[in-house]
């Protein structure tokens, strides 16, 4: 199945887990993912704007940073990410993650569950 | 974790299911990846260069098109993809990619398998 770009539901999400700002989600895989995939979906963060600190218990989730600059905190860490680089959350372990430099964070976020 | 893109393990696989020429693959999330994701990669298809047809049972592939153009066989249906596109097989079904137009076609495939 093709599921083409014009035709995918995009959500905005405002204060994302208590972040800063709206960010929008395109939902890339459709409603209907396959059953251990819990989210598939290309993520716009504007430039301050930012997904709040959360943790992940029982899946892991992979953000692939496709354009712009990031400031994450990876489970107490402060690291600065940039396009091709991946963060990695799992194991109950929290992040979070605002668009930082001059263009919006685009990133595909990917969640894949344990059970 | 952050994987930083110029610590991740690039393959280069020739003839990939019996597709034309050699195509790269970056390990997003290293060799490890969670237990129900098999393959995070990204893919770059130079054109002209292609991934044979084979289908996916017991497990679903996202192909998210991130640039250049593609012709993809869609279980027998022969599509044009475009950045922002994704094709999804799973539940036995066929696909295969090529590289068309004139800049290598680059996307990230995701297998998320279901037991």
């Amino acid at each position: 199945m093709i599921i083409e770009h014009s035709q995918m539901e995009v959500e905005t999400k405002t204060n994302l887990r208590e972040g800063k700002g709206s960010v929008q989600m395109t939902l890339l895989g459709g409603r209907q993912l396959q059953k251990h995939c819990r989210i598939l979906s290309e993520v716009l963060i504007p430039v301050g704007a930012s997904i709040g600190p959360h943790s992940h218990s029982g899946e892991t989730e992979y953000y692939i940073i496709l354009e712009g600059t990031g400031l994450v905190d990876d489970d107490g860490k402060l690291v600065n990410v940039k396009p091709g680089d991946v963060v990695v959350t799992g194991g109950g372990a929290t992040h979070s993650i605002e668009g930082t430099g001059k263009v919006p964070l685009k990133l595909i976020a990917v969640i894949v569950t344990d059970a």
